[in-house]
């Protein structure tokens, strides 16, 4: 199925799960929609942030299509499901933002570790907490964003155990796509960077670490939600954590080189 | 000073040391020189172990001149120490290869992690070795390499301890220069790799791995001495360790990408 055929699919209602594995070969990007008042401030932690939040695209104020996503794009209701908080705390979850939408909205797509992940198993590297069918194992570290306006905390990072040698191939292959993360930020012992215990990840599951292997970790699309929930900002809408904007974007056309 | 008048310095007899820090910026070579009837066979050893063997330029049989190495170049003078094998020994250390040329002599220039080094340091990378100005700490393995004719054993590697972040970076930097043993092999656990205790290397000098830090290893031009030495050639010439042959080929050319 194409990107537009599965958005087409969500805007009639009939997907409303976790996108993980649709439209292989296509960038899901993770959605955060702020009223323009936030909306210059968050731009400018994401320029300062890029690793934890890659810019796929930026709307147009009040626009809920975003051309350089995909063609006949709607981010009211192409999503499967949609988190809305208001004062901070968790409001609604609702399947469309239609009744909801404001003409000074902003929509910032950012890149997702489901496209460079694709690349790592094109690479033969495999990665546990998909052979285990497991969700992504992530970490609250000590490193500190760069702040900006209301926005700022630490990084959140995603972590996956690799052979040294495929942790090198790895460092190569997320290193040409800045734009879903980059290389990792770091790897080896997690107490250098504020993990007190790998068996107890602070958003999804835990997996093994086997002798032969070093744990490496990547900056997590979790970080900007984290610093737009510490905002306790009005009014925000993000995608549901899993169920992501499937976008015409050709994960290989992300490369940098 | 350029490399080409560096090599007549050289020629001259004025200059009989190590070449580290001579002609920054211009890549070093290490030499192997053998009779045409072992050349094919350590042509397709050094081809088929290119990390530890990464060919800048073989010459022509019988030619003492490399053009793809350097302008008015002479193997026989412009080395600053030689190494003579016979029948597997170390048999003479001449100061220059009059009287020893054959014409059925091939000449092998092998990279040298001299110019990786010059990358990372430009990087901001710290490297422990040079700060403390000992000689690089290298260590046999258990990886076998893929055997040629008499060439065969296991890899050898040099070992840099990094900081995480470092040696990502450093793992991004290296994999631009396949001319110079590219991207590291292991990173992480010695034992692994067979390498039972960093503090006794088999060559060069220890030096301390702080508890924030991961040993890193790169494949080392000493794997194609010891597979020649192994191999107990009736005649071998390489340069003498560490006075290596200057080129003319800035390091920068020898970037990939």
């Amino acid at each position: 199925m194409k990107p537009i055929q599965f958005r087409h699919l969500v805007r009639a209602g009939e997907f409303r799960k976790p996108t993980a594995g649709v439209c292989g070969g296509y960038a899901q990007a993770n959605l955060v929609i702020l009223p323009a008042a936030q909306a210059h401030d968050f731009l400018r932690f994401a320029q300062r942030n890029p690793k934890a939040c890659p810019l796929l695209a930026v709307g147009e104020p009040g626009a809920w299509n975003v051309p350089a996503l995909g063609a006949d794009l709607d981010l009211r209701t192409d999503v499967p499901g949609y988190y809305v908080y208001r004062d901070g705390q968790l409001a609604e979850t609702p399947a469309s933002l239609e009744g909801l939408w404001r003409d000074d909205l902003v929509a910032f797509a950012i890149g997702c570790s489901f496209s460079f992940e694709e690349m790592l198993l094109a690479a033969g590297i495999p990665l546990r907490h998909i052979e285990q069918d497991r969700n992504i194992a992530m970490y609250r570290t000590n490193i500190p964003n760069e702040a900006a306006g209301a926005f700022g905390g630490n990084m959140v990072v995603s972590m996956r155990p690799l052979k040294a040698r495929d942790a090198i191939r790895a460092i190569q292959i997320t290193s040409r796509f800045p734009a879903i993360h980059g290389a990792p930020v770091h790897l080896g012992d997690p107490r250098l960077i504020g993990i007190a215990d790998l068996a107890r990840p602070d958003y999804g599951d835990a997996v093994e670490v086997m002798a032969d292997e070093v744990p490496v970790f990547w900056a997590c699309g979790v970080t900007p939600q984290e610093a737009i929930r510490a905002a306790h900002l009005p009014f925000v809408i993000t995608h549901r954590p899993g169920y992501m904007l499937v976008t015409d974007i050709p994960n290989a056309a992300l490369a940098a080189l």
